[in-house]
């Protein structure tokens, strides 16, 4: 999807929110804002939101010199989800329908964002997630996809929410499926990596790949071969969060998209209210 | 007071936020923007936040040709709150302790501010601001201040405030107090000028005088010499908003700030949280 003015607006304040992170250094700080207005001036609206805050990752770890400013918060995130874990699988174990519960829990994973700003109450956001409907529910869809043999790609998100996909994939598998997870090939905002994978678990139950560079969501033109014959062979494509939605959503393939609309731009383009949680099925 | 790299963020909102309420085309937006950033990169710390964010509303004004794009709004608001007038007035008439109440109802006035782009809810804030404590309360300070005879300057903020104002300075005359008025010299945002003044009704019950700009809050640079003496001349200053608080801060005056904290910058510098309402006397 193309970018919004707004968007100019956002990367601006993700830029100050990721910075400061880092470093309360007025200079420091003026020196990002700067080095982002000019990203500004050169930001083409065509690209995705995605791609266009990208280079605001860079600026900030080129000027604090800190590549991978959320290490620890991704740490922290996924010892809090894997505390959690337990309790979320009871929700499963007495579900009647333990795919919807699945598919729920994976979406509130991803209120684990902490690249934007928003304040989070885990466990109340949980609970409410569970009971909310999908403002595009396109669920009738998935299950009727998921046949035994099958290959089902799983785009992964963020740390923290990576716990959450824990129990979809567990979900996926059990119908059958083969299951691939993909992480990150780098560090960028909160995004889970191969280090990820490991701490949350995942790699003992699936095979996980990369995408091949450490861009949000997924930049066709950095892809690894790997990840391009993985996205080719999938019979269904799961792609979980706002980055992977602005980048894959035109891309061919049957993915379904899994996701919490954070900013008007998406929202709009989903044809949804902010807030609103989504699973929308794109056959293309 | 100083600004903080936090205020840059704002203004590109601001810039965006305004830009919209006259265009929704890209271009003109984008250009906005461009402008917006340049901006940025040109913008001193030093100054106050409200000096710094004047410039964005004069590439609004330049972009779109529109040189007061709140002029419709503003009457609006005005027409709004003086439908409110009635039920305002009737809060004084039955109260205890009526300076209270016109000091309460003057800060809720000042919640109609459609610069920065919150939502509000008329009535429920006036009723939930009535029953709200300020943060830093010198009422008993003010109180004493308030003999007959004594020149008070009252420094207006927005439209739609200015009506709420009508009832404090009622009070205020009513104590025997020699109160001027004061807008702004020409348009900026939402601030009320002397157009304002007389829909409001407040040139019919004392002299209102203008700042001699239409600078955010008061620019001790570009300030009229009616305005200067006005302000020298006063026994007491009520200050109201953050563009006054920013901006007055550090002149020398007996002033009372009477503002709602609407953003973290200015919530610190007061040292109260975000959207406290502050009552706070500055006697330097």
């Amino acid at each position: 999807m193309r970018s919004d003015p707004e968007c100019l607006v956002c990367i601006l304040k993700q830029s100050l929110n990721t910075a400061r992170i880092i470093t309360s250094d007025i200079n420091l700080l003026r020196t990002i804002i700067d080095q982002t207005a000019e990203q500004i001036l050169r930001s083409d609206l065509a690209l995705t939101p995605a791609a266009l805050s990208k280079p605001v990752y860079e600026i900030v770890a080129g000027v604090t010199g800190t590549k991978d400013p959320f290490r620890e918060l991704k740490h922290r995130t996924n010892l809090e989800a894997l505390q959690l874990l337990p309790e979320l699988e009871a929700n499963i174990a007495d579900a009647d329908d333990p795919l919807s519960i699945a598919l729920h829990l994976a979406v509130a994973g991803n209120i684990i964002d902490l690249g934007i700003g928003h304040d989070f109450d885990l466990i109340n956001d949980i609970k409410a997630i569970l009971n909310t409907e999908f403002a595009v529910d396109d669920t009738e869809d998935f299950r009727r996809d998921l046949q035994p043999g099958r290959q089902l790609l799983f785009l992964g998100d963020n740390s923290g929410e990576i716990v959450f996909d824990r129990i979809l994939v567990q979900e996926l598998v059990g119908r059958g499926l083969a299951v691939t997870y993909c992480v990150k090939s780098g560090p960028i905002i909160n995004d889970a990596t191969m280090e990820d994978a490991l701490q949350a678990g995942l790699t003992e139950m699936v095979p996980v790949i990369e995408t091949g560079s450490n861009d949000i969501g997924v930049d066709f033109n950095r892809i690894s071969s790997e990840f391009e014959a993985a996205f080719n062979r999938a019979d269904i494509i799961i792609a979980k969060g706002q980055g992977n939605f602005e980048t894959c959503d035109d891309a061919s393939g049957n993915i379904y998209f899994l996701l919490k609309a954070k900013c008007d731009v998406v929202a709009r383009e989903l044809g949804v209210t902010t807030g609103d949680i989504v699973f929308t099925h794109s056959p293309a």
